[in-house]
């Protein structure tokens, strides 16, 4: 557990470093927060304590006194892949209005599949007046795999269209989280997998979400249509595929993969009834970026832990 | 105003009369609803006060004494433009669960529009991995020109999603209808009509809305997507085209159209950056025309007016 604040003076005294995929006008903005000069990182390590804010951690900075290091990314699997994390370091990322974004396009996806969106635009391209039933989203279950901020803004969304929501965390939780109806184990969730119209992964990759959606879930499923705005990698494309074949899984919306991105001639292209987004689902923009880092400043200048802090060895 | 019950006496005593339109399962429903035999509309006039249900009214039954129509469509404008109605029947129209379909179907298509789901669709075919952003509908504007059950479901969905919800009604309102952040008065609508990003229109076609979003409204649109979920009548299709083709409609979305069907070669189909879904946004199901002629049942035997009357005067 890495999530121990800095002391407030050693933060007040630390230079401000940023990485080279950060543009200037984002740049302008932190150091306004900070109220000090912004450096661009050189790749040498500064010699007092520094604060970082970027993508990634360039390998010539990991020996020095880095204090706080800001993702400007959500997801912190590949900057915690890369290398062991300098053990006194506070991680932070930022996750803006992802939650926002990411359920808009969950529910965008689930009422384009029951509202016929595709067939009635290739259908109007045919200049083919023909009707196409709808189905009501009202009453059926979306079984929803992450239960943290992702989650439960998918939850909350789906919700409002009359959706029942559950959750599935690592454990059962008494208190559901906003958005959902209930939240059950990661090893109960077979009963709710069969009952489900919707499964929704939003997943963190870790060391237990590896490979989580793999044959012996797909095989539970009953006609449910699954969406991925997690991480590539807890989906095993191979059993999905084979779900897909077998019918069982109804259709596929991934906006991530294993191995992104993919080539044109990968098979992920050739899985049916499947939609990929190309990693669309929840992009940072600039102002998410400068409005999370002075949330992390605000709480960290009082001597808290803030609420975008990564716990580095949970990987999330 | 024909808003006026009739005696229960009276209808406990009327025969009840289904037209063709009305498939077997209904018809059972219907007479265990009502207690009573169900008949089969032979074409000539009952010789005692009857109840019909169906589509439309034969003209063959205008001459006797209808005591009570129920229409198992929500338009009664068909029905009341094919000849003056008789001037002591009731009528009454299902509903059903129309809102909350038209609802999901207009934000299905908002949402798609933001996230890109027929680009999606298109690009995935090619097999090409390129990022789309997505535009946030928190903090939009949309109005809605009607502001009875579907209009009010429609804002409650897309206020659900951030959007700020504007009705128009035939005069402000000072109490808005659920769903609506306000209402203002349809001689009052340019201002909103430029800052809007979502036009939606469900309006019934009367008198007053005929031609209803012509030149001069469409000339006040600065940007915003328009979505036609009333009656077609309502579009001036030509004034919709050229402000499709000046650009200051983005996208339209049409489900009813002034002439339906369309066929094959019609004009609508060349409207630049349009999908028109074959009047498929409300589709009544059986079940909604068993529950609204049950509720209106309930109704009138204690001598009440139901809810889901028709003025015909006003024709809806």
């Amino acid at each position: 557990m890495h999530l121990v604040a800095p002391a407030p003076g050693l933060l007040a005294r630390a230079r401000l470093l940023v990485a080279p995929e950060v543009g200037e006008p984002v740049l302008r903005e932190l150091g306004r927060i900070a109220g000090r000069p912004v450096e661009r990182a050189a790749g040498s390590v500064p010699d007092g304590p520094y604060v970082y804010v970027g993508a990634s951690l360039p390998d010539g900075l990991r020996g020095g006194r880095l204090v706080w290091f800001h993702s400007v990314n959500a997801g912190t699997d590949a900057l915690l892949g890369s290398g062991p994390w300098p053990p006194d370091a506070l991680l932070t990322r930022t996750v803006g209005r992802m939650g926002e974004r990411i359920a808009q396009y969950v529910l965008a996806w689930v009422l384009a599949e029951c509202q016929a969106v595709p067939e009635f635009a290739a259908q109007h391209a045919r200049a083919e007046w023909r009707r196409i039933p709808s189905e009501l989203v009202a009453g059926q279950t979306a079984l929803v795999h992450g239960t943290g901020r992702i989650g439960s803004a998918v939850a909350g969304l789906l919700r409002g269209c009359g959706i029942r929501t559950v959750g599935v965390a690592r454990g059962p939780r008494a208190v559901p989280p906003p958005g959902f109806d209930r939240v059950i184990g990661a090893d109960a969730d077979t009963e709710e997998l069969g009952a489900a119209r919707w499964v929704v992964a939003a997943l963190p990759l870790t060391g237990a979400t590896e490979g989580y959606f793999g044959a012996r879930r797909f095989a539970a499923v009953r006609g449910a249509s699954f969406v991925n705005v997690g991480r590539g990698a807890t989906v095993d494309l191979e059993a999905l595929g084979a779900a897909l074949r077998a019918g069982t899984v109804r259709r596929a919306v991934l906006d991530v993969l294993p191995a992104e991105p993919a080539a044109p001639d990968a098979d992920c292209w050739r899985l049916p009834r499947t939609v990929i987004t190309s990693h669309s689902a929840g992009i940072t923009a600039d102002e998410d970026v400068v409005t999370d880092f002075g949330a992390c400043w605000d709480e960290l200048r009082t001597g808290r832990v803030p609420a975008l802090a990564v716990d580095v060895d949970r990987g999330y």
